[in-house]
């Protein structure tokens, strides 16, 4: 993957710019017990904006890259260029003019927050040109309009992560209340995305509405077991708390070699392992980036043995979220 | 209440003994949102059992005080007893007499773990007098089994904070695991069991066993920010957190002047509020003692004013658990 290398952001708060290209990270959301809850933001991949000032007022999105053609271009019905608008309108600069080219450096509708991902790149994008009038907590409802508009639900799993950083929790969504969790030092993600076609809104529509009260205090259990895992820096506590009753059962049917994955993921040295958000893409924790790395490797093996092409990625935990290439 | 002084506790391991006086403490289980994983142990109130050795083989329950007749005396059907005859038969050692005496110091059907407290009691006494051969965490399965036979269901989220002391969570039963989570220092707990009967399985019963996924997606959301809180000794998410749309809009059917409980309450000062274990006990956080005094009191004297008694406890979380009585 071409990238450009990054460094410390240029501008200054209170300094506007002409020019920013800014890189947001995929996302890896529920953490397999988590569901709509949980979420964290990886290194790669992740989606690139190009933003400059034009003379002509408005918002225009002029070029987007790596989307195949599936993205719309039309300002207010692409995420990007909509939460731009949204931020401009918020804070009464709508006679300025901007233009974006959005790079989509990931695959779309894997179950990494591509939409996310676009998004953050935008609102990090805009508040940069701006000179940062808001914080990313102020950007934050807007990304979240954005997924709206992307998705048909305005979830926060995957943009919370994106644009803070990190691990985050949807503490609440009225009010929405967003929490950084710790993140132990020797934790890697390994994440898999396998070429099978799962749309989130379908993947969405297969879950029950209605649950065993019994199904949700062992998923609450996990959660807690989740969270505490994450604070004590107790790997084997993290490990033992990834499992998911409730979606995962049903998730998994959509998934090709879904089991097998795990079985391979799990004997080489996992933590845990699940879906990353809706599917397909499939996620591991692991202890340190060699045993993230061979986890990677293993299961992409796995799959080409079955016919099934995939991206593999490696992953610290990114606890910086979206940031400027130069 | 009278009640023996403590001190640290006379017998080193190994060393077996001819007599024990022991208090367990009172549990508030659930912690609002964490039905059936989460219960913290309470400075009081709590049960004594006082246990000798006798020449004669076999268990023998002799005396219960402070039951109003309402336990069995036979030695098979009473927790604490049966407890005690499960240890020594896992320990081969059904050949050595024993004598007990259960003195009860707080209400049964109160919704403060009053079987948990006798039974952990029990279990402790007998584990002092044999020179403490069992961990407490070995002594956890005795005392789920004891809990099955006195509510007819072994949850674990009483005995576990009466026997481990502190706030606990049950992150999964099968395998039991329990997680000590940390105890914020200025945490202290008002606790107020008005004389109303509300029998802990028509409790139990009322709550539907099917439940809408978007509502444990709120309360997942509010056990890991309750995890979290208490690991941060953010007291504002503590609070926050202690919310349950899922058992509490039941319960608190059965439990008169609730809501105007938690008015009082959070007029006073509570962090949050709400039933503690199946109720009618309420049970609130508070961030100082005299803030936890002036909750009772307010509630205490609120009850009075419609005519309904009440017991008030103050209480520090009880890290210690179990303990020796001279």
């Amino acid at each position: 993957m071409e990238r450009a290398t990054a460094k410390e952001p240029a501008g200054k708060a209170g300094q506007e710019r002409d020019q920013v290209h800014v890189f947001a990270p995929a996302t890896a959301a529920n953490l397999v017990c988590g569901f709509d809850i949980l979420g964290l933001a990886l290194e790669e991949p992740g989606d690139e904006v190009f933003m400059k000032r034009s003379d002509q007022p408005g918002v225009r999105l002029l070029k987007i890259t790596g989307d195949d053609g599936r993205l719309p271009l039309e300002p207010s019905k692409n995420t990007v260029s909509a939460c731009v608008q949204m931020v401009l309108q918020h804070l009464k600069r709508e006679d300025i003019g901007i233009e974006i080219e959005l790079h989509k450096h990931m695959p779309i509708g894997s179950g990494l927050g591509s939409s996310a991902a676009s998004t953050v790149a935008g609102l990090y994008a805009i508040n940069q040109l701006l000179g940062q009038p808001l914080s990313k907590h102020e950007l934050l409802p807007f990304a979240l309009k954005g997924e709206e508009l992307a998705c048909g639900h305005g979830h926060a799993d995957n943009v919370a992560p994106s644009l803070l950083g990190g691990i985050t929790l949807i503490k609440s969504y009225d009010p929405l209340e967003v929490i950084s969790l710790p993140v132990p030092k020797d934790l890697f993600c390994s994440v898999v995305f396998p070429h099978v076609d799962v749309p989130t809104r379908a993947a969405r529509q297969m879950i029950r509405s209605k649950i065993d009260l019994k199904d949700a205090v062992t998923q609450w259990g996990n959660i807690a077991g989740l969270v505490s895992g994450l604070f004590m820096s107790d790997y084997g506590l993290i490990g033992r708390s990834m499992q998911d009753v409730l979606i995962e059962p049903i998730r998994a049917i959509l998934i090709p070699e879904f089991y097998e994955m795990r079985e391979t993921a799990m004997a080489s040295g996992a933590l845990g392992f699940g879906i990353s958000g809706s599917g397909p893409s499939v996620f591991a924790f692991a202890q340190s980036r060699n045993q993230a790395e061979n986890i990677t490797h293993q299961i992409v093996q796995h799959l080409k043995s079955k016919d099934i092409d995939s991206n593999g990625y490696v992953s610290a935990v990114n606890t910086v979220g979206p940031r400027e290439l130069f």
